[in-house]
């Protein structure tokens, strides 16, 4: 069984928002076994879009079409799929009750007639009801092919596929198995990796198909294994992995697919009792802000100075202005005297410390843009390490954010 | 003209990384006035590659593909363009001297055989430099149709395409005029704007078309004008938004595509002589890290304080534990004093300050999931407003950043 999605809007093929939605869908769709063929971007043109809803009804089974059910006047999908199915488009109560319901709680302008016209939806339409946002998601059939249509703002999608889409997908169709297993690792380069476990690799069952997800400094194996004997699949993976732990069992983080190191770290900080506080120059925010997006991490994470002026590293963590005049800013020796102080300040077991110039021109010290000096304060001591990673500000952030936490996860484990 | 896009990439059609590189190819083609016809995404399938290079050659001019280049054996690009072209691979000097460059700088182990592969193009191909990593370009022509095969590493194809891809495009092509013009709003919903400036939109002329880009309470306009009377596009552009600015010109931020509300708040603290400084508790850091990824923040941005755990407002901040305690962690009061106090820490003459609750679950205070307190201290005092965002927590954080932005702006303009 194969699936298609259609993401509808200008705003794609002219490239000022991203698709990310697609993403979101094919990971779901995949997971219960359905195969995303083809995914098509088209224009907010009525011809373009039953153009592409004709061309995807002859090819799969399934299509998804997300994207132009907004209040304004660019946004044709609903009035295009009505007249895809010769259809006419009716006031859904249920759905007027709830957009109206949206409006009080959150928006303190009364309700538009724009904003009415969103619980309109073909006759021949089932709607899937979204309460996340006023534009309802709308499930049709013909000549037994389903489309689903549901809105393009991605959270709003999201919560539709798995309250509506895939309970009901799952409820219809009968899929083979597709497991996958994701197994995260940290600190060596793609082929690095690569020629390591080489003859492993060559010694994958054909069903089982092996891909590489690089990202800045972090690489992803991800195993896909399909086929009718479930039992089967999930053992061979089962004793593939094992054999790759033997391999490579140093640099593997994690198995879970949406897992990450920061949240590796907030488990053994959480098991072992301790906390975490950071001080971040360079890296401005992004290494606290990595911590606190995941729920929970008040657990385990005290705070962060982010101590960005270099006299808000005197004034904030008290750092000596002798020891920044002797050897400037950007350090190691002011990189391990803000991990020791910021420890102290928020009462923590262990640190994180940046300071370096990430570009794009030379900072308050005088290193080389992407220089970046890293330390950890634990509660043994204290260590840093200095980096060149990039030329690029956004590339250095985010590598020295990584970085960092490869350096305290190894000490934590 | 017409390009088409294909990504190449089973992780792109079964969701494990999100295809941004479309989105991009698709700006930048369309500001030299090439349309995207379509995009597409295939897997790491030979056949699948060779379907959609050949559809893609008989629909349009230029064909641009990404991925699947890497040193992997899941990376099959290239030795498909060269049964494509019925072309044999050969060793590029000038890239196997890039490449050792490249591991000499960044990358301590030695360079090994399969790093060596990339430096193998097609004989028919036109190198492509990229000067970001070890995958080349490369450029080909068939019967009139060019195509260009680039990393898909998301900044190594933008190097590419800005250092190769598009001057050798405009100086091979000549097209019509596109211009586009982007009006970035605050404090007003998608829809409510379009009831104010629906007159406005419907006196636009056919050869302009308007998209509302809503995201997390911001909503972006863009004009895009078409035609081959450039000045008349010009000249129409700006009379629209000239209009367009006395209906809604208290809510228009900036007029360029990439400008953002934190960076107007840099602008006009500059010009302003001012500094700002940050204290967050439920917002994690991502107010700093908003401002600090931008670069030249320095010269405005002293610092701040990501005070997440209640203690550490006491501790860092020196908040008033009485206060905490008469009005809870998550309030007005405890918003302002923070405000306040990181005004004085990191001496500045602005702060935001963030106290809330982004759930999943009640936290320190006893606040509703999705309320966040957020506070403003200015030279003259500081004032506070309280919010009901969302039940999903990275909504929350985006919300409240914004709005913290906007309140800000506010005072500043």
């Amino acid at each position: 069984m194969l699936a298609e999605i259609i993401t509808i809007g200008d705003e794609i093929l002219i490239g000022q928002i991203i698709d990310s939605n697609s993403a979101f869908i094919g990971k779901e769709l995949n997971k219960i076994g359905i195969d995303v063929h083809q995914i098509s971007s088209v224009k907010d043109d009525k011809q373009h879009i039953l153009d592409a809803i004709e061309e995807a009804s002859n090819r799969v089974d399934v299509v998804l079409i997300t994207g132009g059910l907004g209040p304004t006047k660019d946004d044709i999908t609903k009035h295009t799929i009505c007249e895809y199915f010769e259809d006419t488009l009716v006031e859904n109560k249920d759905v007027l009750e709830h957009v109206e319901k949206l409006f009080a709680k959150y928006i303190a302008t009364p309700i538009s007639d724009v904003n009415k016209q969103q619980a309109l939806v073909p006759s021949k339409s089932t709607v899937l009801m979204n309460l996340y946002g006023t534009a309802p998601g709308m499930w049709l059939e013909k000549e037994n092919t389903v489309f689903i249509s549901m809105p393009g703002v991605p959270y709003e999608m999201k919560g539709l596929m798995k309250d509506e889409v895939l309970p009901r997908l799952q409820k219809r169709f009968n899929r083979p198995y597709i497991i996958h297993k994701t197994i995260l690792t940290y600190g060596m380069g793609e082929s690095t990796v690569a020629e390591k476990i080489e003859d492993w690799e060559n010694d994958l069952p054909s069903y089982i198909k092996l891909a590489y997800l690089p990202n800045l400094g972090r690489v992803r194996l991800r195993l896909s294994a399909r086929g009718n004997d479930k039992k089967l699949l999930e053992d061979t993976i089962e004793k593939k992995v094992s054999a790759l732990n033997l391999i490579i069992g140093d640099i593997i983080v994690g198995y879970e697919e949406d897992e990450t190191i920061e949240m590796r770290i907030g488990q053994l900080l959480i098991k072992q009792g301790k906390t975490l506080s950071v001080a971040e120059s360079c890296t401005g925010g992004k290494i606290a802000q990595s911590f606190t997006a995941n729920a929970g991490a008040s657990a385990y994470f005290n705070g962060g100075a982010v101590t960005y002026a270099t006299q808000s590293k005197i004034d904030i963590l008290g750092i000596d202005p002798e020891i920044i005049k002797k050897h400037t800013v950007t350090s190691i020796e002011v990189a391990e005297a803000m991990a020791l102080a910021v420890k102290e300040k928020f009462k923590s077991d262990y640190a994180i410390a940046t300071t370096g110039n990430a570009g794009p021109e030379k900072g308050d010290g005088d290193v080389e843009v992407g220089t970046v000096f890293i330390a950890i304060a634990t509660p043994k001591g204290v260590f840093s390490e200095q980096y060149v990673f990039s030329n690029l500000r956004e590339r250095t952030i985010g590598k020295a954010v990584n970085k960092s936490f490869e350096l305290l996860l190894n000490t934590l484990l």
